[in-house]
């Protein structure tokens, strides 16, 4: 019987073990993938404090060496079934079943792909998913821009505060976010903005050189860029939970940064939960308030 | 003219400057004592993700390099007046006046102390203010609490699971936090408590070794301690805010995880808003959340 099962080994999840182990919990990890979640992707992180410049999974394997020393345990296991029976939480994988008194869910979310081939292939090679984590290294040049709604607004006025051009490209003919947004990037004299546009190929060789789109009269061209930022919404992993704790109808976890759930004992951290901002330094702040109150919950049965 | 004025140099202040640099804004920090604020001050940090073991000041010298590489300016100067007079800030300082398109406050909040003599000299050398920070380094020992209220008790308990014994000594003959969370304390062996006693004199060398209490038929005697933990409350220095966006009645700027005040283009990031859990992380996180939020209003002037 662990004190504490974490679904997922991310930053939040990472924390959450950090923050219960120094409180002498005793914590099971599963994570379907790899330690780190997405952000153990990203080439280069310039925005987490204290690290000048890191890579996203040398930041993924400091962060998981500190709770292994701390004694954690971890499982590269998929979740696939939890209930609570008795005031005990049962997790149920692909590959055994877990007994803990407190959950605490950090699934994280993925961004959602074009899903052509190379994707993967140029992640962090000039496509990127995050124009705030990554934007800034494409200061004052060109880059390109795919997505309608309101992200993707907001990523084009950021990235044409500091890009000397921001080519927008829309699967259909207009945008669907926040109408003062949408003026606001109309009025903006360097975005450049093409609608029906879908991306078909993405071309280059170590790293990305360009996008072949097609248009809605079916006519093939190539536009040449070295830095695509896809903003076309996240996907959340969260069906399993719904149980215990109701979803958006973006399918994240509904709670607020208090972290709590609609299950006594069961607690929501990062990515995976309804909120604006999904960025490592704000998942860690879930990792240590969820932890925190799932230790309380441990120790006092008080839930809030 | 500057983009953004930071308000507080501590975790919340130095990343709220780096995601707003890396968004290509002119930044200044105004900071009245010194970078880092609370946690410039504790000697080993075991609790940040990514860093095993690292010193208070030590953390706060990388977040603070990490900014001035970015083009942050940074007076060491006392806000005294704040005022939004035709959509632009003026932020007054004991030294200067500077104008900003939006600021964001983070003052944090300095734990109350016990007023006695050698208390900041034995801060980190067997006196503390966060157990859930300094706490583990006694695993298994004796440890001392002062305090009555919620976080008094909620210490008490954390200790208690992992320390051979907690010695905890009130101000007044009873407890004032949550009824259950009293009964728990109360029902706990290795909690031993002490009611009516005030502390008068801190002993010790270079570290703590014990603390004179008087308690209330006015006799003196002495509890040899390695370890005490100070728990009776934390005193934010929101006062000069209070006209642009409405304190609560401990003193915290009301605000919830998106960080908005009550005034356009005024944000509010860490210990100094209403939270319930104060520490580096998630004060980081509010300052990826309200920066990336005045970004926003300066580019776009949406608040919300």
């Amino acid at each position: 019987m662990f004190d504490i099962i974490i679904i997922g080994g991310g930053p939040a999840g990472l924390t959450a073990a950090l923050y219960a182990l120094r409180n002498d919990k005793k914590v099971l990890i599963l994570e379907k993938e790899c330690v780190g979640g997405q952000i153990a992707k990203s080439p280069k992180v310039e925005n987490y404090p204290s690290q000048k410049s890191i890579s996203g999974s040398e930041l993924a394997d400091q962060m998981f060496e500190q709770v292994v020393a701390l004694g954690c345990e971890f499982e590269l296991e998929t979740a696939t079934v939890i209930k609570k029976i008795n005031n005990i939480f049962e997790v149920t994988t692909d590959f055994s079943t877990y007994q803990a008194k407190s959950v605490i869910i950090a699934t994280g979310a993925k961004p959602r792909t074009l899903g052509l081939e190379n994707e993967d292939k140029f992640l962090g090679k000039g496509l990127y998913y995050c124009a705030i984590c990554d934007g800034p290294f494409y200061a004052g040049k060109e880059v390109t821009l795919i997505g309608d709604a309101n992200s993707a607004l907001q990523y084009a006025l950021t990235l044409s505060s500091y890009c000397s051009k921001v080519h927008v490209f829309t699967l259909f003919d207009k945008f669907f976010g926040e109408k003062v947004l949408q003026e606001k990037v109309l009025a903006t004299d360097n975005i450049v903005i093409q609608h029906n546009c879908k991306a078909v190929k993405l071309i280059g060789n170590e790293s990305l050189e360009g996008i072949v789109f097609q248009n809605k009269e079916g006519v093939v061209f190539e536009h040449k860029t070295q830095a695509l930022f896809v903003a076309i919404g996240q996907v959340p992993d969260n069906k399993i939970f719904e149980g215990l704790s109701p979803l958006d109808e973006s399918g994240y976890l509904i709670s607020d940064e208090r972290c709590i759930s609609k299950t006594n004992g069961l607690y929501v951290a990062g990515d995976c939960r309804t909120k604006e901002i999904r960025q490592v330094t704000t998942a860690i702040s879930d990792g240590a308030v969820s932890a925190t109150r799932a230790c309380k919950y441990i120790d006092t049965q008080i839930n809030n």
